[in-house]
């Protein structure tokens, strides 16, 4: 679920994203829908507010209760309208110029701009914009879409947004702010999700989450579509769809793992998605075992499914430890599997003797993994079965997931055999592509590139391998 | 567990502390034993070790990586022996002239010390030591303990120790390092846990609980014994029972709240302990209903047991955030039940229209336990029936626990009939003190006076209600 | 000479610059030289270097020292070229993204710019390429320049500059990096100072001033001319004067305020020059008088000049706190002048009774100096004479100094005469505006804009006032 | 003047005092007088003061404006009647606990105190109160006065604190806080100065020097004398002198270097004395030169009288760098002379081809001195002549004076010309005792120790030489 549980071995969200149009503490109910979606991003935070002269904007690198714990942060940003982000950024550009929102001048307006996704065609984009003469102070791929508004030769602020949005492909779930406007947009294959909702005093919020919503106080009223545009102004919302239709491609990772249990994702609850993930598992991959263990917090929910749908005990036999910190010093002796075991810690009253299975949302290296199964055996387990509520994650995801390349990917290399020869399991058992497609009760198509590779949008060279089309 | 855990509705432990004797590494040994013992306070931490030549060390407010993350202030603690300790205090003490360890030259040598208790005589050995001519530079007991060892005529450290901890009353487990040797003793009645471990290479580590022994990689050797005094120098172990054999009055709080699941507490398993309190629960106070919901992460482990014993589904129907932050500011138009809501939110769909059992371990005020009511029914709970897994706490403790006054307490002057109504539950469930004791396995001797009233030692006058003396 | 002397009351200049090629700690010299160069802006310092792989920058707001001090900021900034810059902003706009150098990607090349001055069209500059689809990320000027750099049609690097640099108007020294130049450039009329040194092991060093060159030892070459631009790169330098030729404005008030009097400043000693201005004042506006007391620092040297032409003994009779803090407190029973107080106190025995003669170098609103005035009364003076070593300061500065608007410079809209009067002394005098071309020895032409209202540059409409055309 | 001045080459004063009785704003005016007297102590500040209910105190390493600088800090410092306190520490010994004021509870009373000065009789006291059951958690010898006093059989407050200032010996001016008075002590030989003022509102202030009542507005009313001990309570002001009268050996050093030139010391004004000390000098040691230039700050008054006395040209050759910083990372390739170089650079102009007189006010260990005269040769001086406006520093201090050891003062195993050959200059001349003396016009009683080897009192065994009883 987020960052703090994933001991290095999670596909890990890029971003959340949150905006307000028409309350009078816009900044604070930013602050608070961040806070809420903290797991999809803890490397910064930022908050843009209009305040009826100008733009003003705090960004920082942390969390969000760094970023906007004083008092005085949050004076500065006054204004009944403001968007906010949360971002993770993978080392080497966790700079401070590329946490967002991006505020820049341009078209002749002012512009605050943040943007959950990834751009398939951006080092295009980016050559392409700098033979023309466009200057970058970020490698954001948010930068591209600004770029694009200002060359437009379109008259109208929106039309300017259709004929720069119609230019990217990829994921993007995106908020612009401008002195008069908020904007709402997702990508025609809508890979990633964007709520909208409303306060009881009839504020505007859209959210990445439904979980924001709830914390403000705000009712859902309905999902931004996949390839629609909403703005909210002084005279009401509009909202239209500029984009020739196209398959959805909703992320079927959010349900497996980047949204909040509590969030109502595509009109689906996420905590009662992965127990059906956990009792398909049990359908497909049952054990014959003492005790259920999840790998907290990620495999807890789908433990719990698996554990009901075999009536085997669900045991909290790994005790995390959630004061985690930047930096430990370890003993030159070294402590086994250190890192994992400032995390976690087993019960072994619960493990001695037993058949234990493990259950966690994915496998990615395999090294955390090895580390949990050693740390089992060594608790006393007598064995240790080892059941993943996805498929084998195969190929990286260029929609906006933060994934190593695909060759650190153990499954990308591996059989499954072999995998569970690996990590030292004595079985070892995935569920299925159909299965999860099941659980996860499509009838909104789903994207599963990183299970299946059917990449539903062909990358451009970049430094990335060239991909497939598919669909 | 723990302070990020309880939105102000719980008993808080006051202390924790670890000490290592033989170790290149002894304060990074300390560091990550502190890690470890978080749980047991989160206002401050503080590591002293010699280093051949001199006493060093570095406290500081807040959590343990923030206080010791920075690689130069470890640097700062060579040595082989150091002792470390992390601390909750109360408000209007929490200057850092009170975090321990305490340093202090005296009796002739530097002494560091470090204590998790409350010495109920304190006041009127305060007033002695005053009279004698005593300075005080904090509030805390630990230096009422240093002044008595520094006031002893007795000629020999050790007995100018026996002397001094013969004087003091009430709940210590202590640890205190000189340049020669390592101390560790626990008061006769065994209020607090202290164990005793090693290392694969022979260091010693001695710690408030067995969970930090598990991330040093140090074998758990046995208690400190009630009433022991174990002296560790460079000859190796020395321990004695200076003081009267007495009943032995261990906090059976531990059990329910304090210690780590993953903690061998007394010889027994505290996850186990707390599942057994569930299924006793369960037998005592069983509800017909559709799920069973814990309040995180407080209640988990006994709601499985609970939900166990009945049959019922087990679901993580309210989410916890885990990112915590020290401010937030609430919007003037205010959001219901904001800091509670600031940390759990329901997930809808297991809720509505069912009849919810929610399990905590205890109610204090009853304040928080409403707001969650309040939120479960909003989620769309059919029926609300709050089930405790512990025997309504009716008196304050005085024995090193952070405790509310009686009168705040809600259930020192309500009936659980009260309770029920104030919260707004359809029913509520306590757990019976026999159940109780039953459940703990009670062959140790448990401290119950928080739920009993009957208290093992007298409290001196000095802010405190002079109580009856018991056993 | 800086912001801690300046108590409000005198212009400030905006920034200064160094760079630095061929040297191993090329970021550890750019730190020194920025150290020499705080009085030239202290309100942000930032460094960018090229480590043979791509550009490392660190910007930060406040003094070089806290921007720079800690160990393992300088270790990001490797390789053997630098630039560097410290600033000072005008209010409103001290956000971070405004601190130099600026980093970019444009052109197809990585380029860090950092520049010392203004441009009187930037306004009409900022509007052209807005409409062409420029995005703005900073309100700074410098942006400007390479917006204009990355739409040139030239191929060539130089000649993209070239262009860029053709098309701006105003004062701008400035230096840019890129990955394998280093240029430095002046504006035609020569307004802000940049000098050309050498180290001993032949690294070159660039700088706004002499005193910067001392620190890291670099012998001074010869300054960058006015309208020339020195490029150097792994072939040596190389130096042309692309624009035509214009008669030197140099900025007078560098020598008589901006500039250390250690600096040798267009080949003269700004120490000296500073005494002559005094020696230039005292034959001017002579004082019957007992003592001769500057105000610290900005009147010491000519104060001494003046002191000694007319045989008055020199006194420090004004002492200056040089521990300068950001806040205190003023106590609600108002300390009368508190402001003044805090930074300078009068020695009574130098005073009482005395006839004194105070020196500065200007009067900006006359605010500040009222309260000396009173502040020498109340000490004890007979008489207090006020001489400034400059002539009445009647208009604002457009080429790189923050000035208060025309309209709060008490010399606009009064005379000398109502300036004395105003700030109580018994009798003021300027010195004439000849005396003052005299005394720095003008065969460089200097610009004296803010004396004599002659305007070498027109400004554009932007918020500041259209003014007459001279020269 | 301080220590921002001084280069390692001059000694260093260790305290400032400041305290305040009857103002409702009385730690404000405890934080401006700490402004003040700044100079006396760089490395940490305290306030302490009474807010009807307990004392409140913060502490911090640092200037004055960093430890005080928030809102916040100040606003916990509640009362009417507060103390503050100035250090400089020696290595090893700048830990946070010994930054004062120390706060105790002692003798049944909370206790503020505040301490300039340095008892010789520390080792003996600390060895005595250990025996008898003390615990130290300072090596200051502050401390060192409450344990007297807390141990004193003495019934009334003033008992006990004559009793305790009866027993220590050595250097001490004292302010001391409880609950309902205010307490200001000076040692019966007056080694360091405590001064008396009263606001316009009646509120009564005592401090180091008068320069910190100058900032409050407190018009100086007397000195405390030697020997006398005033307390301040709600009936006034009473005053006694409980010692036996000694001679006054008021610290001469405080005329030469720590006293701020706008302060009277002892009824003489600082700045004056030290031109008289120049005019003196220039009668016992001229020389023929065309220009006199000081080390600044701590040599200008100096050699403003020397120059004058002589007609010779005073000029400021060597400029300092106000903007301190901490560190400073040196080029590998070391620049000559750095320290010095970061803070001073001299204007050639002045200098080359120039016979100079360079005056400071002391030498210490001989080494910045001896980099100035080479720096000033490189500047392009023909002759540098060292003129020194104090006699030989050939012993330490102890009484509250930081001094390296008898060995490291080049005076005190070197003879003048030999001193002169180690700097390097061409000529070198010190005032003599009888000259010094004559010029701060001794009808006072100075000590003089650290010139003449004239100890005033002898100082017993702890690590520091004993010396031999004068006087």
């Amino acid at each position: 679920m987020s960052d703090l549980h994933d001991f290095g071995d999670h596909f890990r969200d890029e971003c959340g994203v949150v905006g307000v149009w028409g309350h009078r503490e816009a900044s604070t109910l930013c602050h608070l829908g961040l806070h809420a979606l903290q797991h999809r991003g803890q490397e910064g935070a930022g908050i843009v507010s209009w305040d009826g002269e100008g733009m003003r904007s705090h960004r920082g690198r942390g969390l969000v209760a760094d970023v906007f714990g004083r008092r005085s942060r949050m004076a500065e940003l006054q204004g009944e309208r403001a968007i906010g982000h949360v971002r993770y950024s993978t080392a080497g550009t966790s700079s401070l110029a590329n946490v967002q929102p991006l505020q820049v001048t341009a078209a002749g307006t002012e512009i605050g701009i943040a943007h959950n996704g990834n751009l398939v065609n951006a080092p295009a984009l980016r050559e392409e914009l700098s033979e023309l003469g466009a200057i970058f102070q970020t490698t954001s791929d948010t930068e591209l879409i600004v770029h694009l508004m200002a060359r437009s030769r379109q008259k109208a602020f929106t039309n300017k947004l259709v004929e720069a949005l119609g230019r990217i492909v990829g994921a993007w779930s995106l908020l612009l702010l401008t002195p008069d406007r908020l904007v709402a947009a997702r990508d025609p294959m809508g890979f990633r999700p964007l709520v909208l909702g409303r306060t009881a005093d009839g504020a505007w919020v859209v959210a990445s989450e439904t979980c924001a919503l709830d914390l403000v106080e705000a009712a859902y009223v309905r999902d931004v579509e996949p390839g629609e545009i909403v703005i909210i102004d002084s005279l009401g919302l509009t909202a239209f769809h500029p984009f020739p239709a196209q398959p959805q491609k909703q992320c079927v990772f959010e349900h497996l793992y980047f949204a909040r249990p509590d969030t109502q994702l595509w009109g689906q609850d996420v905590y009662s998605t992965r127990v059906r993930l956990g009792e398909r598992l049990a359908q497909e991959q049952p054990a014959e075992a003492d005790v259920v263990v999840p790998v907290p917090d990620s495999g807890v929910t789908s433990a719990i499914g698996y554990a009901a749908a075999l009536n085997i005990p669900f045991s909290l036999g790994l005790i995390r430890n959630h004061y985690v910190g930047r930096s430990f010093i370890e003993p030159t002796q070294r402590i086994r599997d250190f890192g994992v075991k400032l995390k976690l810690n087993p019960v072994p009253g619960l493990l001695v003797g037993k058949r234990v299975v493990v259950v966690d949302d994915s496998i990615v290296r395999g090294t955390t993994c090895r580390k949990i199964v050693r740390m089992l055996r060594r608790a006393g387990a007598a064995e240790v079965h080892l059941r993943i509520a996805a498929p084998p994650t195969t190929g990286p995801c260029f929609y906006g997931i933060d994934t190593p390349n695909r060759d650190e990917l153990i499954a990308s290399s591996n059989s499954v055999g072999e995998i569970g020869h690996f990590v030292g399991a004595d079985s070892i058992g995935y569920l299925s592509i159909a299965g999860m497609h099941e659980a996860v009760a499509d009838d909104h198509g789903y994207c599963d590139a990183c299970f299946s590779g059917r990449y539903p949008i062909e990358v451009e060279h970049g430094g990335r391998p060239q991909l497939a089309l598919f669909d």
